[in-house]
């Protein structure tokens, strides 16, 4: 089966800074001599994984990538994805976790799973998160551009529970705090007694594509409980970022 | 160099109808025994190529295809790939060929060349090709939908020379024919003495993303030159579909 390492190990050696390679250039980086990776070339070029440049004779990724990409996206979508992440971390944490997207008025879920256990935080997946009120809406804001931050802070805010921040300078110092410090947290912001810490994901643009939440009974997010839930939560962002982009 | 053969072919079962498969059915169809169909998939498995679903133990692409097509869409962009596809058509026909792209007001060439020899069409790829007087306007316009026509057939139009059509009911008659016939053709319509054909070719939308012509001397486009022509410019829209999508 070492072959078939070999073959692919061959692909691995292609990046965005390398995206066409001699043979020499290739066997080297691979670690393989000139004529096995040669048959290997070969033998991934008749599958459209490599191609031969005409005038360079140079190697380059082939367009059977494209199709096996879309075949995946096709298999995994956001919403597959964002599941598989939240189990994964509802185990890792036994907390309450969602992922959210968001829309025009606030944050969607898409995803959302509750532990196996008594004393939880219940989400109702078709509840509308408003951006200024939970963590998912303030990590989405805190880490997009100021046009999207002015344009939400012009909408309407409800003053939701006592704590729920409405003020504009408030809402900005905690943006700016969060984008610091990588994650929002919030405390009884959208429902008392619950309290929320979410980080963003990114897909493929510059602004979040949405992000994944931990909801907790608010006695129990304790200073040390939150430094042992971020790095889960930080690790499920890495996991869904690479479900989605295979970065 | 067989074992890599069979791991691509493992690979190449999966499609949009069969996004997940299960050991046995996979090693039936790529015609493999179960022991050795499980050892490929390990080794793609290592490489990010292949998933098992933790719940339903069946097999799935991985995310490595995102991380390889992107780095094959950075390698063969629009531009380059019409750039080859081009020449490729050269080749074959020895006569003038274009890719264009639809922009607001007419279609821009993002690739061309000239064969090499004395009495050709010149291509200024400077130049805006006005949708309603050139061969690549019109077939990407006859395979747009009806809101697209609206629109171009809305704006101001040059007669541009003699043989111009500007009237809207006989440009929708050409439309219709052009699509009808999978091709455009003009004469003498942008510049006298030139005459072209024109397919489209389609990218990720169900308008085309641009087309591919050929530019040729109108007293050199017989019917049967034309006939000779069609196949090789339908070649050439197979090509660049391919390497853009991968289909």
């Amino acid at each position: 089966m070492k072959t078939v390492d070999k073959a692919l190990a061959v692909l691995d050696q292609f990046s965005l800074e390398h995206t066409e390679l001699g043979l020499s250039e290739l066997a080297r980086m691979a670690g393989l001599d000139k004529a096995a990776t040669r048959r290997l070339l070969l033998a991934l070029a008749r599958h459209g994984f490599i191609e031969q440049v005409a005038q360079t004779r140079k190697y380059r990724l082939g367009q059977g990538f494209l199709r096996l990409a879309r075949i995946r996206e096709a298999t995994v979508p956001l919403a597959r994805a964002a599941q598989e992440v939240t189990d994964w971390l509802v185990e890792q944490t036994a907390e309450t976790a969602h992922v959210s997207i968001p829309g025009r008025m606030g944050m969607t879920t898409v995803a959302h799973r509750m532990p196996n256990r008594g004393h939880v935080v219940n989400v109702d997946p078709a509840e509308l998160l408003p951006f200024h009120a939970t963590a998912s809406g303030l990590a989405w804001l805190a880490f997009s551009g100021p046009q999207t931050v002015e344009a939400v802070l012009a909408q309407p805010r409800a003053k939701i529970t006592a704590a729920t921040v409405t003020s504009p300078a408030e809402l900005r110092s905690m943006l700016a705090r969060f984008r610091a410090q990588g994650y929002a947290q919030t405390r009884d912001s959208f429902e008392a007694g619950v309290s929320s810490l979410a980080m963003p994901f990114f897909r493929d643009a510059p602004e979040p594509a949405g992000t994944i939440a931990l909801a907790l009974p608010t006695g129990d997010l304790t200073e040390s409980r939150r430094d042992a839930l971020l790095p889960l939560l930080r690790e499920a962002v890495a996991r869904l970022q690479s479900a989605l982009t295979g970065l």
